[in-house]
Formats: C-alpha cells, sequence, structure tokens
C-alpha cells in the first residue's frame, strides 16, 4: 500500500521532469540537480564556481530548502539570480517546484541553471526535476562508509566531488575506500576531490562543468 | 492532494506509534530515538555510550539504514544485542519497522534501547517511532546555520549533541550561534559539546542518559 502511493509521486513526478527537461533543451540551458548531506558544501561550492565561470557563462541559480533564504541571498551577493523555494516539510524538490520556480528567469539568457537541493543524502535522489545531470557532494568529515549505505544517490551522480579534503590530516577516513565503493555503483562516474576552503580541485570541476555546458548548446 | 496523503501516512504512524510507547512504558524500558546527518557521529556515540554504561544499564540498539548491516555489526563487536532494519528506499524510520524489529528483543531484559534513524536531517523528525525522547546530533563540520534550515528535528529533540568539537580550529563554525539559534527553537533542549575522538563531553552526556533511565522505571 505505501509502496503504491510512492509510485504514484513518483510518476507524477517523472511526467512532470520529461516538460520540465523538454523545456531546458530547447532554450539551451545545462541544468545540474546538485545533491548531498546538509553541510557538505554545496552553497560554498556554488560560491567558488560562480567567481570562477561569471565571466565565462551565464548562471542561474535555484536553491531549495525547508525553510530560511540564507542560501539564495549568499548566491544574490555574488550578482547573480537566485530563486529560493522554501519546501515546508518536504525533505527534496520535485519537478513542480522547478517548473513554478523557472518562470522567475528568462531561461533563453541562461547557459548553466544549478539547482541546489535541499540537504538530504537519500529522497533528492528518487525525484528528477528536468535536469540534464546530477551531481553529488560527499565531504569526508561524513565518513568512507556512505557510499554502500546510500547507495541511490551515487548510481544516480554523473560526478562525484569529495569535499573538504583539506580536513583529512584531523579525520579517520579512507578517501580511497570512498572511490572504489563509489565506482562499485557507479564505474562511469567522474570522480574529482576538492576543498573549497584551499581551492583545491576546483578548476578540474569548472573544466567539467564548461565542458557539459557547451555539450548541451 | 500530496499534502492530504503525508497526512494520512502520519496519522497511521500516530496510532502504531502510541501503542509502541505503551509496550515500553509497560516493560519500564527507556527508548531513545538517535537523529541526525549522515556521518554526524550517531554510530560513534553509541560505541561509546555503550563502553561506559553497559555495566550499569542493560542496552539494546535498533539501526535503521537504507541498506547494509554495517552499523548493527559495529554495536555487536561491542557484545551489544543489535538488530538491523534496512529500510530500502525509506529515508527514515516509522512506528511499524520498530515494532517489527522489537519483537527480536526481551524488553523485560532491557534498561535503555537505543533507535539509531536513518541519516537525515529531515523526515526522521516527523515520524515518531514509540520513543520516550529523541536526541539529535549535529557535527560542526555541518556548518552553523542548520538550526533555521533544518528547525523540527531541532524543535523535537529533547537533547542536541554538538558533536566532533575537536575539528573546531580547522573549520569555520561558530558554536554559539548553534547554541542561540537552537534556543530560539527549542529553549527547554538540553546542549552539550561533545567529541567521540577525544572523550569531551561524554561523561556529561551518559550522566543524562542515566537520568533518563532512573526516570522511566
Amino acid at each position: 500500500m505505501a509502496i503504491s502511493v510512492v509510485r504514484n509521486i513518483l510518476e507524477a513526478n517523472e511526467r512532470i521532469s520529461v516538460q520540465n527537461r523538454e523545456m531546458f533543451r530547447k532554450n539551451k540551458v545545462f541544468v545540474l540537480n546538485l545533491m548531498s548531506s546538509p553541510g557538505a558544501g554545496k552553497t560554498s561550492l556554488l560560491e567558488q564556481t560562480i567567481d570562477r565561470l561569471k565571466d565565462k557563462a551565464r548562471i542561474g541559480v535555484i536553491e531549495g530548502d525547508i525553510q530560511s533564504a540564507r542560501d539564495a541571498e549568499r548566491i544574490a551577493d555574488k550578482g547573480i539570480q537566485a530563486v529560493q523555494i522554501n519546501t515546508g516539510g518536504a525533505c527534496h524538490l520535485d519537478g513542480n517546484m522547478i517548473r513554478d520556480a523557472v518562470e522567475q528567469f528568462d531561461l533563453a539568457a541562461l547557459d548553466l541553471l544549478v539547482v541546489e537541493n535541499v540537504g538530504n543524502l537519500v529522497c533528492p535522489a528518487e525525484f528528477n526535476v528536468g535536469e540534464a545531470a546530477k551531481a553529488m557532494i560527499l565531504s569526508v568529515t561524513e565518513g568512507d562508509d556512505k557510499p554502500m549505505k546510500y547507495p541511490l544517490m551515487f548510481q544516480e551522480s554523473k560526478i562525484l566531488l569529495i569535499n573538504k579534503i583539506d580536513l583529512l590530516p584531523y579525520i579517520d577516513c579512507d578517501v580511497n575506500r570512498i572511490r572504489t565503493e563509489a565506482k562499485q555503483l557507479n564505474p562511469e562516474q567522474t570522480i574529482i576531490e576538492i576543498s573549497c576552503t584551499t581551492g583545491q580541485g576546483l578548476n578540474d570541476w569548472c573544466a567539467w562543468l564548461e565542458d557539459q555546458i557547451r555539450a548541451s548548446v
């Protein structure tokens, strides 16, 4: 019974998601669905990414949070259009929320639209929003056992960013274990180690993103 | 429409949860629902807690994970009965899952049953499982903006453990901001700063837990 409710919700979401994807494709916008646990560094990564790419690509951001507009304010401080979605209780974004939020953008004037999902390593991976690709961040402080405990997000994400790599000397985390188990779940996945504090890996990340944007034009 | 589906699920869960709570009360077991983001340190805290309390209280553990039995194995290695629930896709435990898992315990032979929820800062706070109290961990590496972004768990938890306090010198996190905003959301909440690496705060945490156990007899 519970499973059939979930399936109906997912099917309804998938229909809207397909319509969104077609709208983004027509407007030649590369849409990235960025996911992670709370506090893994999604907004910090976006700030760093905007600094590096804003002269090369026209960027928009949709921020998803249960409550508060803090993340949208951080992005707007960078001179980028940001729309905040407050989900109320919902622990993930869905296609319908994105369809509404997108009305506030001029899609024809964008190359890249990043959807920063609600901080949650589970449900966001189940709900497409019409994105061209999913990206995920795992911070090393979350521990090296996460791929096998939360496999779906690793399976769904085209790229895995292992963040806070500068904290490795102070914690017990085996990055090779993360890499090995993520590869078992998703052999095609690109993996980059990054630090938004030191800047490590961010040029590689931005190069990957530019390739995706070029491919979607 | 979607909201009414969610409400029906929550109401059905609440009925089971009330039955569970009555069963635990009759057996004089203090049941704690332990929640946090992935990797905030729930299992590490349990390992440390078992080391300190296992001669003073009879402890059982229910482990909730999407997949894998790794956490139950870590607890079993401490000589404590642990039952692993694999939720499949579900991002939280509910009353029905706990009712099934509890059948594997002799409740009359327990003083404390800890339910380690799925790593998720959102949905677990919405579903009672029959616990006497909810506890949450926030690790300082998740950032100091979390109370206002994920308010429900802070409002629902009788105690907030601020973990990984040993990492403060290496990161940008204002613990006083966490304390101030958590107090706004939940003025009655107990807050303890801890480190499962250095042991800081763990005696205070165990003293709190012993008080709760004594009060439930």
